[in-house]
């Protein structure tokens, strides 16, 4: 065990249980398993997303060669002093660079005292030059004479050889999930394959006699289907990881501990879906238990009060709340964070970017528990949060949302009016 | 030509091009293409972010049989009005439900006048009953008889059959991504496959003499990798299309408009990077007109004002600038939503959710100048925009960026202090 110690029993309820209850705060900060995904190579077109084990630095200079930013001619900056509209200065037109590698189109031209070489943007600076007159301020009054009526100083309408990045200069930093202009900067400096935290391999289990998978026909009465386990594996996936969907185990001790035991070896993390009764509630902590240390089992939040985290032979392992939405309001709040805590992200503001987020004002009072975070679902519509209420076993209420607003564990509620931040389903 | 009349030349620029040039928002509201890919069937465990092409309705009632929300007892509500702790009320213990199946384990149970039923949370409602008393408001005082000391009112505690969903009610709605939560209600009602539009297939070119692959080991003077091509593959890839590598184009307008008129048939998009040079983006515009109508040429955004929008044979056809900052920087404000449009998304806010953001005061003045959108990237730390700038050509100052702040057409710049809202970059 490798995050933190355990909590104590501070509750028993119902004569059954006994709930080891944290704060949702206290489980971020405290349950923070040593837990990392090997290394592997990812090649540059798949690595959208993937996190780097260590910096990337750049193996030469970029660009490389120093390139005009502009259209218009190479010159000696010097040659260029004290020219003006009413004062032109006027230089020798001695070539072009064209595009394309200087040895295919323009090995020979160098600029020297006097002279001017027409460049097109991005062409390579020749010998000689350290800035380029912006077509703009010249003329070609004669063939062959360029008038110029702008000084520029050396560097002006140049980018330097190493300008976008020095060789060795950081190209990406470990820890953060690669963004499409990362890949860019690779791709400039040859760097088609990056070393990467292999994506945690998260096995997904469903308990509950009643429980049935989705593609069940027919129900008999008190059957459910399994809508759990394919939003979690979308939203492992969303956060990096490989949902490994591993089946609907039944309400049996000994056949959740065999499954369990079967997947410890092959996975980074494991989730449990709880069956919603008490009795299947007790069994999951209890099997749980036999197998490695809990760190908590309750947590202050609503909905997902029956929520276990515990760390199984170094697996860390989620028991989720048997009802759907509340395994899925508690999965995006300490699930996803945990797959990308295993798959090497740093910690945010350098780690993964927030959620997508809207600022609204609040349509009612919200109530709360102080201690207890809430998380309320609400529609957004021109700048007004309205809240969805419904029973937690309602997984209407999540699909009718836009997103969710979250009343922190200090405070007893939030006032109609009040100004929040709306977390965006995606 | 389906999305609004082209605009008219307004400007000879370098004595060569004849800009058509239109704003950020001009060219959001005006250039809508017709297009959309076809629908086709996407099992479940495949559809998060998919688009729906029409409702999905549920094929029956959702839960489709009235549960218990809670753990304690079933009952008839008449029974236990005007109870109180002075006052219990007494029922006779008939039975139990069980977790399961009814027909596994509780096929018989009924509750008649007086009776009480103990039931789980989940547990199936049997005949007769009307509610569910909570365990916390019970005991039993001697084997086979309930004391209840709180009313229940008929439906407290349990879920009706139809709650989470009517017969016909929809689950889903047409355009909008579908997310976690929405797989889950689909998987709830045995939806396990979506008729969903097709991935939007989105030709990438890249174009230049000097542009070599990036696996290119060493460069000479004046080559450079392509860099924006992996770049915008990620970000076809993110807004839900299908990114089609089509690989490098020299600078000859046959070459390219035989590489277009080959991509025509098979692509939903097309996306072309220009060469810098002014003669390449000539020939892009050229050959483009020639295969279609271009809506326009030129846009009033910093950086990116190269940019080239059009249609031809239907697929619409994105010139992005030569540098791979102004590239991406253009693609992810008009690309990104093209490709959504392509691949059925609704408008906002009834469609995709909007890109993560943060509210962030600015930590110096921003000059810009009106009618022309200017696109400034920032770092962000403790609440402040710092800006990182650069020539255009440079990617390091995309890859050293948090995010970005967009100053406005209608603005002519910001003030250092003024709280702006940063999109961050994933």
């Amino acid at each position: 065990m490798s995050c933190g110690s355990p909590g104590v029993p501070t509750k028993a309820e119902t004569g059954r249980e006994f709930f080891t209850t944290r704060t949702v705060t206290e489980a971020l900060d405290g349950f923070r398993p040593a837990r990392r995904t090997p290394a592997e190579p990812v090649p540059l077109d798949r690595a959208l997303h993937r996190v780097p084990v260590a910096p990337v630095t750049a193996p030469h200079a970029l660009p490389g060669f120093a390139r005009s930013t502009v259209d218009g001619y190479a010159v000696r900056a010097a040659d260029t002093y004290g020219v003006s509209d009413g004062l032109p200065g006027y230089l020798q037109l001695t070539g072009a660079v064209l595009m394309g590698p200087v040895m295919d189109t323009a090995p020979s031209v160098a600029v020297g005292p006097g002279a001017a070489v027409s460049m097109p943007t991005g062409g390579v600076l020749p010998p000689g030059a350290d800035a380029v007159v912006m077509i703009e301020y010249t003329q070609q009054v004669m063939p062959g004479t360029v008038e110029v009526v702008r000084p520029v100083a050396p560097g002006e309408g140049v980018v330097r050889a190493d300008e976008d990045a020095a060789p060795g200069a950081e190209l990406v930093p470990a820890g953060r999930p690669l963004r499409a202009q990362d890949l860019a900067l690779l791709a400039a400096a040859g760097v088609t394959t990056v070393t990467a935290y292999a994506r945690p391999r998260v096995a997904i289990f469903s308990t509950g006699d009643e429980v049935v998978p989705p593609d069940a026909a027919t129900l008999r009465p008190g059957q459910v289907r399994d809508a759990t386990a394919v939003a979690l594996a979308a939203l492992v996936a969303e956060a990096g990881g490989e949902p490994v969907p591993s089946g609907i185990v039944p309400d049996d001790p000994r056949a959740l501990e065999a499954a369990l035991r079967a997947a410890l070896p092959a996975s980074d993390l494991i989730v449990v879906s709880a069956g919603s009764s008490v009795g299947a509630r007790d069994e999951t902590a209890s099997v749980v238990g036999r197998l490695g240390t809990i760190w908590c089992h309750g947590l202050a939040i609503k909905p997902g009060k029956p929520t276990l985290l515990a760390e199984c032979d170094g697996v860390p392992v989620i028991g989720l709340p048997g009802n759907p939405r509340s395994a899925l309001v508690v999965f995006r709040l300490l699930g996803v964070p945990l797959v990308r805590l295993v798959g090497g992200c740093a910690e945010s503001p350098k780690g993964p970017p927030p959620e997508p987020a809207v600022r609204a004002r609040l349509a009612r009072d919200l109530p709360s528990a102080a201690g207890r975070l809430d998380v309320v679902q609400v529609r957004v519509a021109h700048g007004v949060a309205t809240p969805v209420f419904g029973l937690s076993a309602l997984l209407s209420v999540l699909t009718a949302a836009d997103g969710y607003v979250i009343i922190p564990e200090e405070a007893t509620g939030l006032d109609a009016g009040a100004e929040v931040d709306v977390t965006i389903y995606r």
